[in-house]
Protein backbone atom coordinates (compact mmCIF):
# COMPACT_ATOMS: atom_id res chain seq x y z
CA UNK A 1 0.00 0.00 0.00
CA UNK A 2 0.96 3.28 -0.65
CA UNK A 3 2.17 5.34 2.26
CA UNK A 4 0.49 8.56 3.25
CA UNK A 5 1.85 11.90 1.48
CA UNK A 6 2.26 13.90 4.51
CA UNK A 7 2.95 18.19 4.29
CA UNK A 8 4.50 19.81 7.31
CA UNK A 9 4.86 23.56 7.39
CA UNK A 10 5.08 26.15 10.30
CA UNK A 11 5.94 29.82 10.81
CA UNK A 12 8.77 29.99 13.25
CA UNK A 13 10.67 28.76 10.12
CA UNK A 14 12.87 26.10 8.62
CA UNK A 15 15.70 26.46 11.35
CA UNK A 16 12.87 26.11 14.39
CA UNK A 17 12.89 23.13 16.46
CA UNK A 18 9.48 22.48 16.74
CA UNK A 19 9.51 21.57 13.26
CA UNK A 20 12.39 19.42 13.60
CA UNK A 21 10.25 17.45 16.41
CA UNK A 22 7.28 17.47 14.68
CA UNK A 23 8.54 15.93 10.96
CA UNK A 24 10.67 13.20 13.68
CA UNK A 25 7.12 11.80 14.75
CA UNK A 26 5.49 12.00 11.25
CA UNK A 27 7.92 10.39 9.22
CA UNK A 28 6.81 7.11 10.97
CA UNK A 29 3.28 7.73 9.25
CA UNK A 30 4.02 8.34 6.05
CA UNK A 31 6.47 9.92 3.43
CA UNK A 32 6.54 14.02 4.80
CA UNK A 33 7.15 16.77 2.60
CA UNK A 34 7.94 20.13 4.65
CA UNK A 35 8.01 23.43 3.39
CA UNK A 36 8.80 25.76 5.74
CA UNK A 37 9.07 30.10 5.32
CA UNK A 38 13.71 30.50 5.45
CA UNK A 39 12.85 33.05 8.69
CA UNK A 40 10.65 33.34 11.57
CA UNK A 41 6.84 34.55 10.26
CA UNK A 42 4.51 34.46 13.46
CA UNK A 43 2.20 36.46 13.20
CA UNK A 44 1.19 36.42 9.53
CA UNK A 45 -2.39 34.88 10.02
CA UNK A 46 -3.74 33.97 6.26
CA UNK A 47 -1.19 36.77 4.66
CA UNK A 48 0.17 35.56 1.46
CA UNK A 49 2.42 37.64 -1.23
CA UNK A 50 -0.01 39.21 -4.27
CA UNK A 51 2.85 41.68 -5.28
CA UNK A 52 6.25 39.97 -5.50
CA UNK A 53 8.33 37.10 -6.50
CA UNK A 54 8.67 33.58 -4.61
CA UNK A 55 11.41 31.63 -4.31
CA UNK A 56 11.69 27.90 -3.47
CA UNK A 57 14.60 26.54 -2.27
CA UNK A 58 15.23 22.79 -1.67
CA UNK A 59 17.89 21.99 1.29
CA UNK A 60 19.12 19.02 2.87
CA UNK A 61 16.53 16.35 3.71
CA UNK A 62 16.16 15.61 7.47
CA UNK A 63 15.34 12.15 8.86
CA UNK A 64 14.30 10.95 5.44
CA UNK A 65 11.78 14.32 4.75
CA UNK A 66 12.34 16.46 1.81
CA UNK A 67 13.03 19.94 3.21
CA UNK A 68 12.28 23.43 0.95
CA UNK A 69 12.36 26.69 1.95
CA UNK A 70 10.89 29.96 0.56
CA UNK A 71 10.85 33.69 1.01
CA UNK A 72 6.88 33.80 1.39
CA UNK A 73 4.41 32.95 4.23
CA UNK A 74 2.97 29.82 5.85
CA UNK A 75 0.08 30.40 3.16
CA UNK A 76 2.38 30.92 0.55
CA UNK A 77 4.26 27.89 1.70
CA UNK A 78 1.21 25.49 1.43
CA UNK A 79 0.22 27.01 -1.58
CA UNK A 80 3.91 26.74 -3.82
CA UNK A 81 3.86 23.25 -2.00
CA UNK A 82 1.04 22.32 -3.57
CA UNK A 83 1.18 23.87 -7.02
CA UNK A 84 5.08 23.68 -7.56
CA UNK A 85 6.45 20.73 -5.15
CA UNK A 86 4.44 18.00 -4.83
CA UNK A 87 3.22 15.04 -6.87
CA UNK A 88 -0.23 14.40 -5.62
CA UNK A 89 -2.24 16.04 -3.40
CA UNK A 90 -0.79 15.29 0.52
CA UNK A 91 -3.33 13.00 2.60
CA UNK A 92 -2.58 14.69 5.38
CA UNK A 93 -0.81 18.81 6.35
CA UNK A 94 0.71 19.68 9.77
CA UNK A 95 1.06 22.65 11.03
CA UNK A 96 3.95 23.61 13.65
CA UNK A 97 4.81 22.16 16.03
CA UNK A 98 4.55 26.05 16.71
CA UNK A 99 6.13 27.49 19.94
CA UNK A 100 3.76 29.56 21.95
CA UNK A 101 0.01 29.15 22.05
CA UNK A 102 -2.34 29.37 19.51
CA UNK A 103 -5.41 29.09 21.46
CA UNK A 104 -8.58 31.46 21.46
CA UNK A 105 -8.25 34.71 19.17
CA UNK A 106 -4.76 33.89 18.60
CA UNK A 107 -6.24 31.37 15.66
CA UNK A 108 -7.01 34.87 14.07
CA UNK A 109 -3.26 35.91 14.41
CA UNK A 110 -1.38 32.66 13.98
CA UNK A 111 1.05 31.65 11.03
CA UNK A 112 0.90 27.92 11.91
CA UNK A 113 -2.81 28.07 11.99
CA UNK A 114 -2.81 30.50 8.71
CA UNK A 115 -0.93 27.27 6.95
CA UNK A 116 -3.29 24.96 8.83
CA UNK A 117 -6.16 26.52 7.55
CA UNK A 118 -5.01 27.00 3.95
CA UNK A 119 -4.59 23.51 3.89
CA UNK A 120 -8.63 22.78 4.51
CA UNK A 121 -9.27 25.07 2.23
CA UNK A 122 -7.34 22.52 -0.98
CA UNK A 123 -9.32 19.96 1.02
CA UNK A 124 -6.36 18.39 2.57
CA UNK A 125 -7.25 17.39 6.25
CA UNK A 126 -4.90 19.72 8.21
CA UNK A 127 -3.87 20.19 11.69
CA UNK A 128 -1.70 23.05 13.27
CA UNK A 129 0.05 22.12 16.48
CA UNK A 130 1.32 24.43 19.49
CA UNK A 131 2.96 23.84 22.58
CA UNK A 132 2.48 26.62 25.06
CA UNK A 133 5.97 27.74 25.51
CA UNK A 134 7.95 30.21 23.37
CA UNK A 135 11.38 29.75 23.62
CA UNK A 136 14.10 28.69 21.34
CA UNK A 137 14.77 25.23 22.63
CA UNK A 138 11.49 24.15 24.27
CA UNK A 139 11.07 20.52 25.23
CA UNK A 140 8.42 19.18 22.95
CA UNK A 141 8.31 15.76 24.94
CA UNK A 142 4.94 15.94 25.91
CA UNK A 143 3.72 16.45 22.62
CA UNK A 144 4.88 13.73 21.68
CA UNK A 145 1.81 10.78 22.21
CA UNK A 146 -0.58 13.55 20.83
CA UNK A 147 1.29 14.33 18.32
CA UNK A 148 1.05 10.42 17.25
CA UNK A 149 -2.81 9.95 18.26
CA UNK A 150 -3.89 13.11 16.37
CA UNK A 151 -1.89 12.19 13.30
CA UNK A 152 -3.20 8.35 13.41
CA UNK A 153 -6.68 9.64 14.04
CA UNK A 154 -6.97 12.28 11.11
CA UNK A 155 -5.34 9.75 8.76
CA UNK A 156 -7.67 6.74 9.51
CA UNK A 157 -11.08 9.49 10.26
CA UNK A 158 -10.10 12.48 7.69
CA UNK A 159 -11.72 15.75 8.57
CA UNK A 160 -14.93 17.50 8.20
CA UNK A 161 -15.22 19.44 4.48
CA UNK A 162 -13.60 22.92 5.28
CA UNK A 163 -12.22 21.93 8.66
CA UNK A 164 -9.12 22.06 10.62
CA UNK A 165 -7.63 20.88 13.82
CA UNK A 166 -6.55 23.59 16.36
CA UNK A 167 -4.59 21.37 19.09
CA UNK A 168 -2.65 23.19 21.69
CA UNK A 169 -0.19 21.32 24.00
CA UNK A 170 0.21 22.70 27.43
CA UNK A 171 3.60 22.89 29.65
CA UNK A 172 2.48 21.13 32.68
CA UNK A 173 4.30 19.72 36.05
CA UNK A 174 2.93 16.01 35.55
CA UNK A 175 2.59 13.95 32.17
CA UNK A 176 -0.12 14.90 29.95
CA UNK A 177 -2.53 12.28 29.96
CA UNK A 178 -5.98 13.39 28.70
CA UNK A 179 -6.74 15.86 25.42
CA UNK A 180 -10.11 17.04 24.58
CA UNK A 181 -12.38 18.91 21.57
CA UNK A 182 -13.48 22.13 23.07
CA UNK A 183 -13.97 25.79 21.82
CA UNK A 184 -12.22 28.56 21.36
CA UNK A 185 -12.35 30.44 24.65
CA UNK A 186 -13.52 34.42 23.87
CA UNK A 187 -10.55 36.62 24.54
CA UNK A 188 -8.38 39.37 23.30
CA UNK A 189 -5.06 40.91 24.31
CA UNK A 190 -4.80 44.12 26.33
CA UNK A 191 -2.15 46.96 26.83
CA UNK A 192 -0.83 46.14 23.64
CA UNK A 193 1.78 48.74 22.73
CA UNK A 194 5.28 49.99 24.32
CA UNK A 195 5.87 53.03 23.58
CA UNK A 196 10.23 54.57 22.46
CA UNK A 197 12.04 57.67 21.49
CA UNK A 198 14.44 56.49 18.43
CA UNK A 199 18.20 58.46 18.63
CA UNK A 200 16.48 61.08 16.35
CA UNK A 201 14.13 61.38 19.15
CA UNK A 202 10.88 60.06 16.92
CA UNK A 203 8.56 57.79 18.74
CA UNK A 204 8.13 54.13 17.59
CA UNK A 205 5.52 51.46 19.34
CA UNK A 206 6.48 47.62 19.77
CA UNK A 207 3.93 45.16 20.05
CA UNK A 208 3.38 43.82 23.94
CA UNK A 209 0.74 43.16 25.94
CA UNK A 210 -0.99 40.53 27.76
CA UNK A 211 -4.04 37.98 26.84
CA UNK A 212 -6.75 38.29 28.89
CA UNK A 213 -9.43 35.56 29.01
CA UNK A 214 -12.79 36.32 28.95
CA UNK A 215 -14.72 33.50 30.10
CA UNK A 216 -12.02 31.36 32.44
CA UNK A 217 -14.88 29.31 34.41
CA UNK A 218 -15.86 27.68 31.24
CA UNK A 219 -14.96 24.16 30.91
CA UNK A 220 -15.56 23.78 27.28
CA UNK A 221 -12.89 26.30 26.44
CA UNK A 222 -9.25 25.66 24.88
CA UNK A 223 -8.22 28.39 27.79
CA UNK A 224 -9.51 26.20 30.61
CA UNK A 225 -8.15 23.31 28.99
CA UNK A 226 -5.12 24.48 28.56
CA UNK A 227 -4.97 25.86 32.38
CA UNK A 228 -6.02 22.59 33.97
CA UNK A 229 -3.06 20.45 31.93
CA UNK A 230 -5.82 19.50 29.12
CA UNK A 231 -4.78 19.35 25.73
CA UNK A 232 -7.21 21.66 23.92
CA UNK A 233 -8.10 20.58 20.29
CA UNK A 234 -10.42 23.21 18.62
CA UNK A 235 -12.13 22.62 15.54
CA UNK A 236 -12.16 25.65 13.14
CA UNK A 237 -13.76 26.61 10.02
CA UNK A 238 -12.34 28.16 7.00
CA UNK A 239 -15.90 29.45 6.53
CA UNK A 240 -16.87 32.67 8.56
CA UNK A 241 -19.91 33.21 8.07
CA UNK A 242 -21.75 33.95 11.41
CA UNK A 243 -24.48 31.57 11.61
CA UNK A 244 -26.55 33.71 13.92
CA UNK A 245 -27.78 37.00 11.67
CA UNK A 246 -30.73 37.61 14.51
CA UNK A 247 -31.39 41.39 14.19
CA UNK A 248 -29.92 41.80 10.99
CA UNK A 249 -32.85 41.96 9.15
CA UNK A 250 -32.41 45.42 8.55
CA UNK A 251 -29.55 44.72 5.80
CA UNK A 252 -32.17 43.13 2.90
CA UNK A 253 -33.51 46.15 1.43
CA UNK A 254 -34.05 47.30 -1.98
CA UNK A 255 -32.96 50.93 -2.23
CA UNK A 256 -36.25 52.83 -3.00
CA UNK A 257 -36.67 51.52 0.80
CA UNK A 258 -33.58 53.06 2.20
CA UNK A 259 -33.95 55.68 4.39
CA UNK A 260 -31.16 57.18 6.41
CA UNK B 1 -25.96 64.89 21.53
CA UNK B 2 -22.04 64.06 20.72
CA UNK B 3 -21.17 62.71 16.92
CA UNK B 4 -20.43 59.55 16.49
CA UNK B 5 -16.97 58.80 16.37
CA UNK B 6 -15.68 56.65 13.07
CA UNK B 7 -12.54 54.96 12.62
CA UNK B 8 -11.57 54.19 8.73
CA UNK B 9 -8.88 52.01 7.23
CA UNK B 10 -7.89 50.06 4.61
CA UNK B 11 -5.42 47.94 3.15
CA UNK B 12 -5.07 49.79 -0.38
CA UNK B 13 -2.87 52.24 1.63
CA UNK B 14 -3.35 56.48 2.66
CA UNK B 15 -3.41 57.40 -1.53
CA UNK B 16 -5.48 54.51 -2.64
CA UNK B 17 -9.03 56.25 -3.91
CA UNK B 18 -11.46 54.22 -2.05
CA UNK B 19 -10.63 55.11 1.53
CA UNK B 20 -10.81 59.22 0.36
CA UNK B 21 -14.37 57.98 -1.28
CA UNK B 22 -15.48 56.41 2.12
CA UNK B 23 -14.57 59.53 4.03
CA UNK B 24 -17.11 62.06 1.98
CA UNK B 25 -19.73 59.80 2.74
CA UNK B 26 -18.94 58.97 6.34
CA UNK B 27 -17.79 62.71 7.74
CA UNK B 28 -21.65 63.69 6.98
CA UNK B 29 -22.27 61.06 9.81
CA UNK B 30 -19.65 61.44 12.28
CA UNK B 31 -16.13 62.53 13.06
CA UNK B 32 -13.80 60.62 11.33
CA UNK B 33 -10.04 59.73 12.05
CA UNK B 34 -9.06 57.30 9.69
CA UNK B 35 -5.55 55.39 9.99
CA UNK B 36 -4.33 53.61 6.70
CA UNK B 37 -1.25 51.79 5.97
CA UNK B 38 1.74 53.85 4.26
CA UNK B 39 1.67 51.82 1.20
CA UNK B 40 -0.65 48.94 -0.30
CA UNK B 41 -0.90 45.99 1.49
CA UNK B 42 -3.46 43.72 0.09
CA UNK B 43 -3.42 39.86 1.14
CA UNK B 44 -1.96 41.07 4.43
CA UNK B 45 -5.12 38.74 5.93
CA UNK B 46 -5.10 39.24 9.74
CA UNK B 47 -1.31 39.68 9.88
CA UNK B 48 0.25 41.78 12.72
CA UNK B 49 3.83 42.86 13.01
CA UNK B 50 5.07 40.54 16.16
CA UNK B 51 8.98 42.04 15.96
CA UNK B 52 9.57 45.04 14.90
CA UNK B 53 9.08 49.26 15.80
CA UNK B 54 5.73 50.32 14.54
CA UNK B 55 5.46 54.58 13.83
CA UNK B 56 2.48 56.81 13.88
CA UNK B 57 2.59 59.94 11.57
CA UNK B 58 -0.12 62.48 11.01
CA UNK B 59 -0.81 63.89 7.60
CA UNK B 60 -3.15 66.26 6.13
CA UNK B 61 -6.35 66.53 7.11
CA UNK B 62 -9.23 64.99 4.43
CA UNK B 63 -12.30 67.24 4.28
CA UNK B 64 -12.72 67.72 7.97
CA UNK B 65 -11.46 63.53 8.64
CA UNK B 66 -7.77 63.57 11.09
CA UNK B 67 -5.61 60.89 8.94
CA UNK B 68 -2.89 58.88 10.07
CA UNK B 69 -0.49 56.52 8.26
CA UNK B 70 1.24 54.05 10.00
CA UNK B 71 4.38 51.42 8.37
CA UNK B 72 2.06 48.35 9.71
CA UNK B 73 -0.42 46.17 8.49
CA UNK B 74 -4.51 46.90 8.60
CA UNK B 75 -4.64 44.82 11.51
CA UNK B 76 -1.68 47.14 13.24
CA UNK B 77 -3.76 50.23 11.88
CA UNK B 78 -6.65 49.42 13.64
CA UNK B 79 -4.73 48.88 17.21
CA UNK B 80 -2.46 51.48 17.14
CA UNK B 81 -5.52 53.37 16.23
CA UNK B 82 -7.42 52.17 19.27
CA UNK B 83 -4.40 52.32 22.07
CA UNK B 84 -2.53 55.42 20.88
CA UNK B 85 -5.19 57.82 18.56
CA UNK B 86 -8.29 57.65 19.64
CA UNK B 87 -9.63 59.29 22.78
CA UNK B 88 -12.18 56.67 23.40
CA UNK B 89 -13.53 54.05 21.48
CA UNK B 90 -15.45 54.69 18.00
CA UNK B 91 -18.78 53.57 17.67
CA UNK B 92 -18.52 52.22 13.88
CA UNK B 93 -15.25 51.19 12.06
CA UNK B 94 -15.56 50.98 8.29
CA UNK B 95 -12.56 49.60 6.23
CA UNK B 96 -12.21 49.89 2.55
CA UNK B 97 -13.71 51.11 0.23
CA UNK B 98 -11.38 48.33 -1.42
CA UNK B 99 -10.49 48.10 -4.85
CA UNK B 100 -11.44 44.43 -5.99
CA UNK B 101 -13.48 42.05 -4.43
CA UNK B 102 -13.53 40.12 -1.38
CA UNK B 103 -16.53 37.70 -1.59
CA UNK B 104 -16.13 34.18 -0.43
CA UNK B 105 -13.11 32.78 0.94
CA UNK B 106 -11.30 35.65 0.05
CA UNK B 107 -12.36 37.35 3.41
CA UNK B 108 -9.40 35.06 4.75
CA UNK B 109 -6.32 36.41 2.70
CA UNK B 110 -8.05 40.50 2.36
CA UNK B 111 -5.78 43.09 4.96
CA UNK B 112 -9.70 44.77 4.26
CA UNK B 113 -11.62 42.52 6.25
CA UNK B 114 -8.37 42.15 8.27
CA UNK B 115 -9.30 45.31 9.84
CA UNK B 116 -12.70 44.88 10.39
CA UNK B 117 -12.55 41.77 11.98
CA UNK B 118 -9.97 43.72 14.30
CA UNK B 119 -12.30 46.09 15.13
CA UNK B 120 -14.98 43.86 15.75
CA UNK B 121 -12.46 42.26 18.09
CA UNK B 122 -12.24 45.21 20.30
CA UNK B 123 -16.36 45.59 20.28
CA UNK B 124 -16.73 48.13 17.68
CA UNK B 125 -19.43 47.57 15.31
CA UNK B 126 -17.27 47.02 12.28
CA UNK B 127 -17.43 46.39 8.18
CA UNK B 128 -15.63 46.05 5.57
CA UNK B 129 -16.77 47.39 1.99
CA UNK B 130 -14.95 46.48 -0.99
CA UNK B 131 -16.38 47.14 -4.69
CA UNK B 132 -15.56 44.41 -7.31
CA UNK B 133 -13.20 46.39 -9.80
CA UNK B 134 -9.47 46.64 -8.95
CA UNK B 135 -8.48 49.41 -11.37
CA UNK B 136 -6.93 52.34 -8.96
CA UNK B 137 -9.36 55.28 -10.57
CA UNK B 138 -12.32 52.86 -10.54
CA UNK B 139 -16.06 55.17 -9.89
CA UNK B 140 -16.80 54.86 -6.33
CA UNK B 141 -19.97 56.21 -7.20
CA UNK B 142 -22.59 52.91 -7.65
CA UNK B 143 -21.26 52.82 -3.81
CA UNK B 144 -22.53 55.52 -2.11
CA UNK B 145 -26.22 54.93 -1.18
CA UNK B 146 -25.15 51.42 -0.02
CA UNK B 147 -21.92 53.15 2.64
CA UNK B 148 -24.88 55.57 3.50
CA UNK B 149 -27.54 52.77 4.46
CA UNK B 150 -24.87 50.40 6.02
CA UNK B 151 -23.42 53.32 8.08
CA UNK B 152 -27.12 54.42 9.02
CA UNK B 153 -28.36 50.73 9.68
CA UNK B 154 -25.00 50.18 11.81
CA UNK B 155 -24.97 53.40 14.05
CA UNK B 156 -28.53 53.04 14.71
CA UNK B 157 -28.85 48.96 15.06
CA UNK B 158 -25.59 47.83 16.24
CA UNK B 159 -24.11 44.36 15.74
CA UNK B 160 -23.69 40.94 17.21
CA UNK B 161 -20.87 40.90 19.42
CA UNK B 162 -18.24 38.91 17.61
CA UNK B 163 -19.70 39.69 14.37
CA UNK B 164 -18.62 42.50 11.26
CA UNK B 165 -20.08 42.98 7.94
CA UNK B 166 -18.71 41.99 4.63
CA UNK B 167 -20.11 44.19 2.33
CA UNK B 168 -19.49 43.94 -1.67
CA UNK B 169 -20.47 46.06 -4.39
CA UNK B 170 -20.71 44.77 -7.79
CA UNK B 171 -19.68 46.77 -10.96
CA UNK B 172 -22.88 46.60 -13.51
CA UNK B 173 -24.45 47.80 -16.52
CA UNK B 174 -27.20 49.33 -14.69
CA UNK B 175 -27.88 51.41 -11.27
CA UNK B 176 -27.63 48.94 -8.33
CA UNK B 177 -30.70 48.84 -6.40
CA UNK B 178 -30.72 46.37 -3.67
CA UNK B 179 -28.32 44.71 -1.14
CA UNK B 180 -29.35 41.24 0.33
CA UNK B 181 -27.91 39.78 3.65
CA UNK B 182 -26.32 35.95 1.99
CA UNK B 183 -23.67 33.83 3.29
CA UNK B 184 -19.89 33.28 2.21
CA UNK B 185 -19.76 31.00 -1.60
CA UNK B 186 -17.61 28.62 -1.32
CA UNK B 187 -15.05 28.57 -3.76
CA UNK B 188 -11.38 29.04 -4.12
CA UNK B 189 -8.05 29.85 -6.37
CA UNK B 190 -7.25 27.65 -9.26
CA UNK B 191 -4.16 27.51 -11.71
CA UNK B 192 -1.97 30.11 -8.70
CA UNK B 193 1.36 30.83 -10.14
CA UNK B 194 3.00 32.04 -12.91
CA UNK B 195 6.65 31.16 -13.55
CA UNK B 196 9.91 32.40 -14.13
CA UNK B 197 13.35 32.65 -15.07
CA UNK B 198 15.58 35.59 -13.85
CA UNK B 199 18.45 37.19 -15.23
CA UNK B 200 20.65 35.03 -13.01
CA UNK B 201 18.50 31.62 -14.14
CA UNK B 202 16.70 30.90 -11.15
CA UNK B 203 13.27 30.38 -11.07
CA UNK B 204 10.93 32.53 -9.28
CA UNK B 205 6.98 32.49 -8.88
CA UNK B 206 4.58 35.22 -9.15
CA UNK B 207 0.54 34.82 -7.75
CA UNK B 208 -1.78 34.68 -10.20
CA UNK B 209 -4.89 32.43 -10.80
CA UNK B 210 -8.37 32.63 -11.02
CA UNK B 211 -11.33 32.41 -8.21
CA UNK B 212 -14.02 29.50 -8.91
CA UNK B 213 -17.09 29.72 -7.36
CA UNK B 214 -17.99 26.39 -6.71
CA UNK B 215 -21.61 27.01 -6.10
CA UNK B 216 -22.83 29.61 -8.77
CA UNK B 217 -26.29 28.08 -8.92
CA UNK B 218 -26.89 28.94 -5.02
CA UNK B 219 -29.04 32.03 -4.52
CA UNK B 220 -28.18 32.58 -0.75
CA UNK B 221 -24.87 33.43 -1.85
CA UNK B 222 -22.48 36.27 -1.80
CA UNK B 223 -20.97 35.60 -5.51
CA UNK B 224 -24.32 34.74 -6.53
CA UNK B 225 -25.44 38.56 -5.64
CA UNK B 226 -22.71 39.73 -7.26
CA UNK B 227 -23.32 37.84 -10.67
CA UNK B 228 -26.58 39.21 -10.37
CA UNK B 229 -26.47 42.89 -9.73
CA UNK B 230 -26.92 42.77 -6.28
CA UNK B 231 -24.86 43.83 -3.21
CA UNK B 232 -23.88 41.18 -0.90
CA UNK B 233 -23.57 41.78 2.73
CA UNK B 234 -22.35 38.29 4.84
CA UNK B 235 -21.78 38.63 8.85
CA UNK B 236 -18.44 36.99 9.67
CA UNK B 237 -17.53 36.03 13.01
CA UNK B 238 -14.56 36.51 15.08
CA UNK B 239 -14.49 33.13 16.03
CA UNK B 240 -13.70 29.95 13.93
CA UNK B 241 -14.88 26.99 15.73
CA UNK B 242 -16.62 25.24 13.41
CA UNK B 243 -20.75 24.63 14.71
CA UNK B 244 -21.10 21.14 13.38
CA UNK B 245 -18.14 18.66 14.57
CA UNK B 246 -19.69 15.11 14.08
CA UNK B 247 -16.93 12.51 13.38
CA UNK B 248 -15.23 14.29 15.64
CA UNK B 249 -15.90 12.12 18.71
CA UNK B 250 -12.31 10.20 18.54
CA UNK B 251 -10.62 13.16 19.53
CA UNK B 252 -11.56 13.67 23.08
CA UNK B 253 -9.84 10.85 25.10
CA UNK B 254 -7.19 9.65 27.50
CA UNK B 255 -3.96 8.76 26.76
CA UNK B 256 -4.33 5.26 28.45
CA UNK B 257 -7.08 4.93 25.96
CA UNK B 258 -4.89 6.20 22.32
CA UNK B 259 -4.09 3.55 20.69
CA UNK B 260 -2.36 4.00 16.95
Amino acid sequence: MERPLILVSNDDGIHAKGVHELIDRLITFGDVVAVCPDSPRSGQSMALTVDGPLRVSRVDDYHGARMYTTNGTPVDCVKLAVHTIVERMPDLMVSGINHGSNASINVNYSGTMGAALEGSTYGIPSVGISLTDHSHNADFTPCHPFVDAITAGVLRHGLPEGTCLNVNIPVWHSPLSEMRLVRAAKGNWKDEYREYTDPAGRKFFWLSGNFVNEEPENEDTDEWCLAHGIVSVVAESIYRTAPDTRGLQWISQNLTQISI
